[in-house]
């Protein structure tokens, strides 16, 4: 797998979470500026908590100034846009779904080139995974939705996890990365087609 | 003070917040994933940003996986004996005064081993107390309940205030922790159960 | 410019900052140890991201304890004399101005310091500026008022833009600084003003 490969994919994901931090921030009103800020706490909250954790500074997001530009680009289409933008639902879905997989994997592979163990390594990716979508939550003050959402950071863990177990195989990296992606971007996939969901714990409605 | 008691008592005080992090993921419907997702914040946020905050990476939370373990099988047991917990509300707070208590005195511990100051290693070992609940209480969207509750910040800077305290009189460090600790824990109990609390600014209605 | 200049005006923003953080946690209810975590995280979360990002670590304003001092000041004289604090807003929203340019171009100057490419070091001085309103806002699970006020985050991209563009053309560095915070604060400050404001996207009211 080239190293171009990866970093289109890696810009693809980037640019699908940007385009839905990008709509949250339409939805609420926030202007301009606003909806730029929320496309790149999408897009680069997740990198950036990592590698502040791996003691990785500056984080990648902040010193290659593509992430910007993709975060740029997605605000600005959202924006003037917005009514296509809303209509292609589905393709969102569906790259967020591969930039999931693909933010999943690099970020326990990243763990582990850093020296954190297995669990830390899978923990990692998911955080890589979720944390843009948790940031943009969070900033518009509503419980993060990939708390609820179906199998979303499941599907983060199962990538993650991939990885780690690969690599304390000894596979070689570059198909065992390809191999994590696609087993997160597959069971997403299936969980938004079927709707599958986690079981919600039983609570008294008197409580 | 041996080093398994510590690491006992610490991984006690992980469960209780983990605990507390559980039941307010249950009560705001998420499903098993969010549950534990809100039950690992509860328990490592401050330890990981304090970690982060002092260069130590990766953070003690990512590195030793008994922290998911603690976090795993708080959230399951929340999650499958909800109304067992809801009733041990007491023992909750009880071992949520210890883990407090734990946290501020080892934050504060950590900090100085790091260079940091008196007054920085006062803030990073409330931080670590606090930081977990904050996390929690973001992550549904409502105001961090630490902020108001009885004097629960207090408590922590008062262990922590001993720890930093007694190093500067270079006190043994064994004894200072768990005299902190102790401190953290009478002061924390007794504003529970008097319900102390600390004064709120009188605001004109019409404002 | 001397340093104790660039000191105590660094003082003054935080105390401005510290005072709008203050004055939130008043009118959200907080206790008086509420109301100080909400001065301190106002005055310092843009900060201690921003060192934490760079691996600066221990971050500055928790290793000096002058900051904590300001927040404290700030919390006291917010909290016992909310009254007046309320009808000095027009002075405070000048200090907050004042405070925000110099945030942004000390963040923007220290990310080049570190390494940082001219792309991230105006993002670390709009973060370094908006940071701690973001913190703040978020404790009390409010939408950050930055993402939506006047042209606020777009003045700090416009002093940490003079700074990153200045160093580029080799410009002495305190002349540059002055040249950046003032022209920030002359541009929040017309905004306020004039009540300019960004564009925000037409959303169809069906939607």
């Amino acid at each position: 797998m080239a190293l171009g490969f990866v970093l289109a994919l890696d810009l693809i994901g980037s640019f699908a979470f940007a385009i839905s931090g990008a709509t949250v921030g339409v939805r609420h009103r926030l202007d301009l500026f606003g909806v730029l800020v929320l496309a790149f706490a999408a897009a680069t909250a997740g990198g950036i908590v990592r590698d502040a954790v791996l003691g990785a500074t500056p984080p990648v997001a902040l010193a290659d100034p593509r992430y910007l530009g993709v975060a740029m680009l997605a605000a600005f289409v959202t924006f003037y846009r917005y009514g296509q933008v809303e209509r292609l639902r589905n393709p969102v879905q569906l790259f967020d779904a591969i930039g999931l997989g693909l933010f999943a994997v690099t970020g326990a592979a990243k763990a582990i080139a850093h020296g954190v163990g297995p669990t830390g390594a899978v923990l990692l990716g998911v955080l890589s995974g979720v944390g843009g979508g948790i940031a943009r939550d969070v900033l518009v003050a509503q419980i993060p939705a990939v708390l609820r959402r179906e199998l979303y950071a499941v599907a983060a863990a199962l990538g993650a996890g991939v990885v780690v177990i690969g690599d304390a195989l000894q596979l070689p990296p570059a198909p065992l990365a390809l191999a994590g992606a696609s087993a997160c971007f597959v069971l997403r996939f299936l969980a938004i087609r079927r709707g599958w969901r986690l079981p919600v714990a039983r609570v008294d409605p008197a409580d």
